[in-house]
């Protein structure tokens, strides 16, 4: 069934639900969605609405709510990505690849290896395009919130992020603990994985990194690409904290 | 430091190894490697040979062993991924991204609601086509041995294939088991992962491959894309199995 993420503005009492945007055109011209047809809004924090097409315009969907439940689609442990900018379109496979596996934000950075160059203008724009994707990753995969797409900030900053989170961990090409030994003593809810650039990190960054409360981490002997590690940490974190397949559904 | 793949005809006693083929090029014009660069080849059998150059020709790239060691990118749990035709790109990027977390090989196959079609002279150029991909992949990732990719192969064919293998995990978004504990109860060592495509399995499939002998599992609440759910899979299974960031390196 097809998933809209709508916001609390569109939700009236006692049982109604306006779509708007384009979204509206999905359900009409995509999906040629008719009154009576059902679908699962969601308010982006958590609620799902299982509703019924009552009328569709050029702008407005009308809906009226059938069911309402939790979403089911957030794990417990909220994982922030933080990967820098990456070349072609690596960076937009790994947002929604990530926003699947059920990352809670993204937080792209540049630091010393990173090749692409964003400017001011170009940047704005990327972020919405980023942003659209997350929502539509969201929906497909029955997230009950879209992850929060930020603008792209430099190395100092990032670093300035790092007390905001019970733990961060920075992937390591040089070595650093197992990320099984890491996670054990973390109890925590909010983690921040750190992935560089293609190049990876340089020696002082990691060691500003660490100084800054971060933990290096490797996930095995073998090189992951800087698209693929930010994927594999999400997997096993969660995997690890019992969400990934950890109990029946 | 570059790895080449080599064969054992390649390797002549005491210490020379030459390196033949479209590598060769890469040594020699995109490297610019010249005599007493340091190059590491490995025989896909396990062993890694660091060798220095000695001499370059057009067919053929000479090399003395300065040191041999046990190659150490590969898991103990030899994973094949089983995984059905997908549009565009997708399922490169999945055997890329496969090679790079470990997979021990790939199994292409289209079940019925598979939409790519491949017919048999495609198919055969396909097929070298993902095997080069692999190749750099595994040389890219530091691997011990190339992953090898299977012909593509039809649904009945690929239930026969269940019995060579300890354990076959077969993804369902209907439910089935959490895969942490389809895991527990498996202390083998050779798993085959299967995936559908993007419409997934119909429930007379999953119902043949039951009877085959797969067992069902689920990843969580979230549905994964045909390209995503391998390799978080993948991840997951070697994570459990402690071999991503289970010892130190």
């Amino acid at each position: 069934m097809q998933r809209y993420f709508v916001d609390s503005t569109q939700i009236s009492s006692p049982d109604r639900i306006t779509v708007r945007g384009d979204d509206v055109h999905h359900i009409k011209n995509v999906m040629r969605m008719k009154a009576g047809d059902r679908l699962i809004c969601c308010d982006n924090r958590g609620t799902d609405y299982l509703a019924e097409l009552v009328s569709v315009s050029e702008g407005e969907a009308r809906c009226r709510i059938l069911e309402t439940t939790a979403s089911r689609g957030e794990p417990r442990i909220q994982v922030t990505i933080a990967a820098s900018l990456t070349k072609g379109d690596k960076w937009e496979w790994m947002l929604q690849k990530g926003t699947e596996l059920g990352a809670a934000s993204f937080l792209p950075f540049t630091s010393a290896r990173t090749v692409v160059k964003l400017d001011g203008k170009k940047a704005g724009k990327k972020r919405e395009r980023w942003q659209r994707i997350a929502k539509e990753a969201a929906e497909q995969s029955h997230r009950g919130q879209i992850p929060h797409v930020e603008g792209v900030t430099d190395w100092r900053s990032l670093l300035e992020r790092f007390s905001a989170f019970d733990r961060v961990l920075l992937a390591s090409e040089k070595g650093g603990r197992p990320l099984r030994e890491a996670l054990q003593e973390s109890a925590e809810e909010h983690l921040m994985v750190v992935v560089g650039p293609e190049g990876g990190f340089t020696e002082t960054e990691e060691r500003e990194a660490v100084a800054a409360g971060a933990v290096t981490v490797h996930l095995g002997p073998r090189i992951l690409r800087a698209e693929t590690a930010p994927l594999a940490l999400l997997s096993c974190i969660h995997y690890s904290y019992g969400e990934m397949g950890g109990e029946p559904l």
